[in-house]
């Protein structure tokens, strides 16, 4: 393989003429030649039905890999157009978690007479896979994988690791339990092979397992992964039987998927699974247009707000030149500070409880960065009007930093605080905010110091 | 271990306690029985003079593995804080990827010093690493490795890497190279374990072996182990000769620090490396203050757009009422765009060369979006005021959607091309460019239809 950007760039059109030829001595050999990851993306950039072919005509051997590394939606397709023994076959040629992900956007009824095509055992994992929440660790396991018991010798554990191998699908950390399945320790497989044969395994196991219960958030798990740098995390039942066990891998894709419904929340986009590229129209259309309809009817205050003072505009006119830098402005420094805090809670770099301390030091922030504005506001505001003009702006763009940097800080933990994901706290959202309370507090302070 | 959350919460305090004791013995004690990613947590919470006590009165038998997780700023702290021996013992503790990451937060001449005192071969390796560019797939890989040869038997093989076990960190994945460290290919252990002695290695040998030039960029080493599936990717010199290797869990970390770099980047806030947790008010003042600035001086042309149509707002003052929620609409439309394309980019989901499709769908998008809010904002104005002024804002709205959400799209592909981060496609910039021409655009269509 060893794939250069010039065999990538151009496999789509190989693809494509090979699929065009009757036999299928030439998609067999791209099929070998190439990385599932490589194929599947080339073929989602061809028309759909010549993707359907590709899985129509060649073996679940070759195509399982492929189709693993499709987006959800074009799985979905694919199953449909293939026929009932395809389609069971390709189920079972998938890891357990991968099937499980794909019964999981599949309609129930199809998802079930899919499920009735499997092998027994098959069937039987996959629902209880299935059993679990949505986005729990139990989800996201694999129940295959080989354990030892604490009373095997060393050369009995690596005598059942070789006739189990096809479980042991992570081989550097090998889980220990009883014969009942409860959890007791890990050893390295390097340590097995390092050990004489009969040394006891529990003379080389270590105790200082970290574990997930089936019911937690997988994003839980990508953290206690990341924190203790683990290859694989156990997950457990409340009796602390192991039931699975999660690989870095499979959170290296849940961190990706729970960063980009961050991204989107703060662009107060709603959450989507597809890609950008495959979202159609109504999708994109339908999942932007919902907080845009709410915006605007929190924007109707600041026009309101605006109507409010229209005696102080026509008074001193040069007020409305300045209302844009100084809103402006406040709801940039909101939207600084609540990314910071987002981004920051998301991982785990920050708890609720830092609130007050993080308050404080935003005070001390806000307010460096208020006088510093409200200077260079007061420069151009002297330079432009008279000197109580740029007094009266200078003062109001120094407490609307201040709001705007603290309604930034605040609003998203007060939304963790009662369940929200912070990420709601959306610049869209602060920067409306900001707007009327800024208006209402540039036009408050104008009219007291120039007494409109 | 097995670290419950109340142990978690407590740890701080119970260290604290070890802290003040006269002998190391219970200190010790925590030591053994946590992990060191939770005993560095905690250390960060307790005042700096305890923290360096810690390392200062432990061996590096156990403080090398909390001293690996501690924040860039603290472990340089540390670093200054013991005797030339300590340290130099601490430095040839860690692993050679973390250590050139500690010696790159140096001061150039403390760096040099602290090299000096390393054991040869330690001093070698790193000045290797350290030699590579900054960001680079070179810093991010441990020249640690253990590899075999197409020519050994597999009996050869595992008593190769018996005997360099302790090179050996990632064993699911053996490179396999000629004597003179060619790379060829690789072999699962599992496979060696599953052959019999005498089979050759090159018969178990997989030949399709993704690989990085060590001078190509580490979020690139990221895309391709992510992509892959990979455990472990290879890092090449020019001649395809095996320099290093790079583990799933140190892309973990780039993808996670490039993530919060996109996060801050969108926000206008610069680039830190810092915790918000650990970051001083002066570090954040000064990460923040630049951007307002910027916004600031871009703003003052929307007070001069407001300024021009001056006349406009005397005759029709409805029109004033209507702005900031046109305008808003029209940033909140261009965001969101960005917000899709950025994260997009980031991922790979899309390419530059997609530029003129989503393009073409987004003119599409933003023509449904734009009509919708032209719909909400002509009822509202119908209800205020009259049917001509609610004709005149509904088609400056639907305008200003269309130019904000191209806008948005068309920026970061345009900062990419340029070579830039297309994540300084911030929210706070689109806001302030559709600011000024929403302004223009939207008190354009009212003089034009409403004969202003």
């Amino acid at each position: 393989m060893s794939p250069t950007d010039d065999d990538i760039q151009t496999l789509p059109q190989t693809l494509k003429t090979a699929l065009n030829q009757p036999t299928e001595d030439s998609l067999q050999g791209l099929c070998d030649a190439h990385a599932g990851a490589d194929l599947s993306d080339a073929l989602e950039a061809l028309p759909e039905d010549q993707m359907l072919d590709f899985f129509r005509r060649l073996d679940v051997s070759c195509t399982a890999d492929v189709y693993a590394h499709l987006e959800p939606d074009h799985q979905t397709r694919v199953l449909h157009a293939l026929d009932e023994d395809h389609a069971s076959q390709l189920m079972s040629a998938l890891s357990y978690d991968d099937a499980a992900s794909v019964l999981e956007g599949l309609q129930d009824d199809h998802a079930e007479s899919l499920l009735e095509t499997l092998p027994d055992d098959d069937q039987e994992a996959l629902e209880t896979l299935l059993g679990y929440p949505e986005e729990s660790a139990g989800r996201l396991m694999t129940p295959e994988y080989a354990t030892v018991q604490p009373d095997w010798s060393v050369g009995e554990a690596m005598d059942h690791l070789r006739e189990h191998h096809e479980l042991a699908e992570t081989v550097n950390t090998i889980f220990v339990t009883t014969p009942e399945g409860e959890l007791l320790g890990w050893v390295r497989l390097k340590e097995l092979l390092l050990s004489r044969p009969t040394t006891s395994v529990r003379e080389r196991m270590h105790t200082d397992v970290v574990s997930i219960a089936a019911e937690e958030d997988r994003e839980e798990a990508a953290h206690r992964i990341g924190h203790y740098d683990l290859d694989v995390l156990p997950v457990v039942d409340d009796n602390g039987h192991l039931l699975g066990i999660i690989t870095v891998d499979d959170v290296m894709d849940v961190l990706r998927a729970e960063t980009t419904e961050d991204f989107h929340r703060m662009a107060a986009v709603g959450d989507m699974v597809l890609s950008l590229r495959d979202a159609s129209m109504s999708l994109l259309y339908r999942k932007r247009i919902g907080w845009l309809l709410i915006l605007v009817a929190v924007n109707i205050f600041a026009g309101i707000a605006i109507g409010y003072y229209e005696a102080a505009i026509e008074a001193v006119v040069a007020l409305v030149f300045f209302l844009p830098m100084v809103i402006a402005s406040g709801g940039n420094a909101g939207a600084q500070a609540a990314t910071l805090v987002v981004r920051s809670l998301a991982v785990n770099d920050i708890q609720l409880r830092d609130w007050w301390r993080l308050g404080g030091k935003e005070v001390l922030v806000a307010t460096a960065l208020g006088v510093t504005l409200a200077a260079a506001i007061w420069v151009s505001g002297n330079w432009l009007g008279t000197v109580e003009v740029a007094n009266a702006i200078a003062l109001g763009m120094f407490f609307v930093i201040i709001f705007g940097s603290l309604f930034g800080l605040f609003l998203p933990f007060a939304l963790t605080r009662v369940g929200f994901d912070p990420a709601v706290a959306s610049a869209p959202l602060i920067t409306s905010v900001i707007d009327i309370v800024g208006i209402l507090i540039y036009f408050g302070v104008a009219v007291a110091m120039l007494g409109l």
